[in-house]
């Protein structure tokens, strides 16, 4: 029998609206079924009955565009732009061959931070670096299984060798050097994809995700959005994160990329378009018009020299926009916290006028709802309403950062980084209790990671090692793009792109 | 007698380099008086020893831009730029009348969120909002003495009144609405900081602080670097943090900024410039020529719209930088771990280079040594040495943030928002111990603000009404700059002056 838990006179956002607002909140099982400012229990009886008192009640965070592979590879190193670090440091130009108990491990530990930062559901977008085991890839999915966390997770694939992927780079780099994936390959891909969304469809559900538009023929595209269409799931792709990834469209394709995924057939209100930050005014337009979300990764985005995306012009034309930490190795930090507060900073640069479009109610509406929508689950989750799963957080409000209590939500975005986050709760069970993580034993997982340390990294140093062979390379296709004769405009359009748009 | 103190085995940065280093550190009293990978004990007679296996010890962090004034207006608004921000919630447009007592227990509670946070130094620039009465300014400087924690307190003055600072204001504010001062005031304000100075002068220490070149007139701020000279303190200032005030150089004095201060004379090693974002190539040349220090203030600068400060091309013309927080309303992070993350996060928009210039480790070294330097006490903190006073603190390494551990300094900088320290020492002495203050007692500080807070919200209330009324006329005047025709060129210039300037 489902319980029945009241959350007595507790400060609420995420009901719509900016301004807090105290509430009792009555969940049943795993859904929220009575929200009132004071909820009349005559006939009920109570299993659990929690003090709100000086407490935020918040949606569980949306964590809507992750990658937890590079997990063991965090804080490597700052300072180099996403096409020679995607070389570096993120499969697919070397393998790590990490086993199925480290993928597990390092899945739980990603999870588990993201739990304590409040995020209830993740979308997990996994490299293995080519082709998966699938004992491999079904490690991962148990750990967020076990953890109790909300997840979609898709095993990226691309069935271009990466060379192919970045202008320059394959004239440049030696044949030994170079990868390759046979036509065999993205056949299995395609069985292996359809297995993982027969098997998963749950709180735990997989999802499809082709890289890029530019790392994948149009074949393989328009087959995994008919497979994510007869699955009913979305579909994740990474769009225009790097000028260079502009210029490519225009090399590769003589057109801007979203009018090339539109003329195949692959901007569709399931399509999830991460980044974003080079998309035109005419490209958001089309977007806006086919319904495709976007997920804006702010910190990954400056980490990695990316730029700004032009959140201000998506909301604008009501594009539906979520929020994602993205990389372990490309951000640092998996909190949305941080995300939120670099969404509402970082926009700033991007409009000059007396009010700034994204300020902190449109950071924690991405973070919430606009992910929530994004991956189809906002039916679902991502706000607190009645007959929506009870994906909460409780937040201390008696702590620094909400003294004094001056504007809850303003001050969620800005002054909190996630240390006032006592309970999370995924479909109405207690995953942090007080900060402590209630269905893994963390004591044990630190031990076991400790222990298997010198293993991972001299797993680590070897794929360093094949790094350094790759560099030069990378450098000089990246230098190449630079000075392409179609990347003058490119390379001064941000921060003019807004202006020019407003007609100010 | 001095206590012999030492940290056996701990992993240090902060002795130049970007390496962690396993070390002996040996403290006398409030001094650095070992440090080796091995200490001989042989002849010495310890009187405590802490065990620093899995524990990084870094320098105290050096906070060298900070106003405490508005700590009760923490998150208040997002989306506004300064110029009107200032008018609304920044002294001096209306005053808010706290009294010693709040003036005291706003201070302590922005020092202990500080100190909490690794924070061993801070520079205060508080704004009272008109003249000031000596016993609510010692409350202050008292708040930091009491705490224990380093402290470079200003008053900061202002001899224009405020709608003179600002193009076309004057002319927009109806008379009634119009700020005056006398020259009697003024007068009476260098009486008042030469009193300061000479009460205040060791570790919390008065230093000089003229609010703007453009707020100023040039005999009072020359007046000001005479009495600086006199006493030997640092004199802060802030320099084109927006583009209005680079137009504001245009427009009053035909000259840019750094210029006209030059010219007066008031650029010199003890000037600590803060922000610096608007400054072009051929300023940052007299700057670096000059001696004189830029702070950094990465989230002030984007929450407030006012842009991204060339750290690099300082860097290059090797420039002394230090970091700051800023306001508590214009950031709203009392966390050096956020401006470290930003500085090095923000400065990739600036430059599309292969190698960032603004890494990690040049985060890290604004944040200490530079920020030490720029207040003229290098000699004595910022850094791991022998002979320098012991502010430092000890992290826990065993952490999520860093696990696993790949490099301590990037991990610190991108991967850690202050959670794992857990001791923090100055001149020796232990003021947070494993996150407990121990000289304050907390409990009853947050008790006494809560039991305050309906007074002090009222009082925060007053201020909004008087900000209102002045509002249209703040958005006025800043549209009139904004179309200025002299604003043209500075409008685009963020993003294109660093590659003209490095002639790539």
């Amino acid at each position: 029998m489902a319980l029945l838990h009241l959350i007595e006179q507790v400060s609420v956002v995420g009901m719509g609206g900016s301004t807090a607002q105290v509430m009792d909140v009555l969940i049943d099982g795993d859904r929220f079924v009575g929200l009132a400012p004071k909820i009349d229990l005559s006939t009920v009886n109570l299993d659990e009955r929690t003090d709100g008192r000086g407490k935020l009640l918040i949606p569980g965070l949306i964590n809507a565009h992750h990658h937890s592979h590079d997990r063991f590879d965090k804080g490597r190193f700052s300072g180099i732009p996403l096409e020679i670090w995607m070389g570096l440091y993120n499969p697919p130009s070397y393998r790590r061959g990490w086993t199925a108990r480290e993928v597990y491990l390092r899945t739980l530990l990603n999870g588990i931070e993201m739990l304590r930062n409040g995020i209830t559901t993740v979308v997990d977008d996994i490299h293995f670096g080519g082709l998966f085991e699938p004992e491999v890839v079904h490690a991962a999915f148990q750990a967020y299984s076990d953890l109790g966390i909300r997840a979609d997770v898709s095993v990226a694939w691309s069935d271009k060798p990466f060379q192919e992927g970045i202008p320059y780079l394959a004239e440049r780099l030696p044949d030994t050097l170079k990868g390759t994936v046979s036509a065999h390959a993205a056949a299995r891909v395609l069985e292996q994809w359809q297995e993982l969304a027969r098997s998963w469809n749950g709180r735990v559900r997989f999802v499809f995700s082709p890289s890029g538009p530019q790392r994948c023929s149009a074949d393989f595209l328009q087959k995994t959005w008919a497979l994510a269409e007869h699955y009913d799931r979305p579909v994740l792709i990474h769009l225009l994160e790097t000028r260079i990834q502009a210029l490519t469209a225009a090399k590769f394709y003589g057109k801007p990329m979203a009018a090339y995924m539109d003329d195949l057939g692959l901007l569709t209100p399931r399509s999830v378009l991460a980044h974003g930050v080079w998309l035109s005014a005419a490209e958001l337009d089309l977007i806006a018009e086919r319904g495709a979300s976007v997920v804006h990764n702010p910190a990954c985005n400056l980490k990695l020299g990316s730029g700004v995306a032009p959140i201000a012009q998506m909301l604008r034309r009501e594009v539906n926009v979520g929020l994602g930490t993205d990389n372990n190795n490309g951000n640092d930090l998996n909190s949305m916290f941080d995300a939120m507060r670099l969404a509402a900073l970082s926009n700033a640069l991007l409009d000059q006028d007396e009010v700034c479009p994204v300020g902190a109610l449109q950071a924690f509406n991405m973070a919430t709802l606009g992910g929530a929508r994004a991956i189809g689950r906002g039916a679902q989750t991502g706000s607190i309403e009645v007959g929506k799963q009870a994906d909460f957080c409780l937040i201390d409000l008696k702590t620094s950062a909400f003294t004094p209590l001056n504007d809850a939500l303003t001050q969620l975005v800005f002054c909190e980084q996630g240390s006032a986050v006592r309970d999370v709760y995924v479909g109405g069970r207690k995953l942090v209790d007080h900060g402590r993580i209630t269905r893994i034993d963390e004591e044990a997982l630190m031990l076991e990671l400790m222990e298997r340390m010198p293993t991972l990294q001299g797993r680590i140093q070897g794929g360093q090692d094949a790094s350094d062979t790759l560099r030069p390379y990378l450098v000089g296709a990246y230098n190449d793009c630079l000075a392409d004769p179609q990347m003058v405009g490119l390379r001064h359009s941000i921060n003019q792109f807004d202006r020019s748009r407003r007609g100010a």
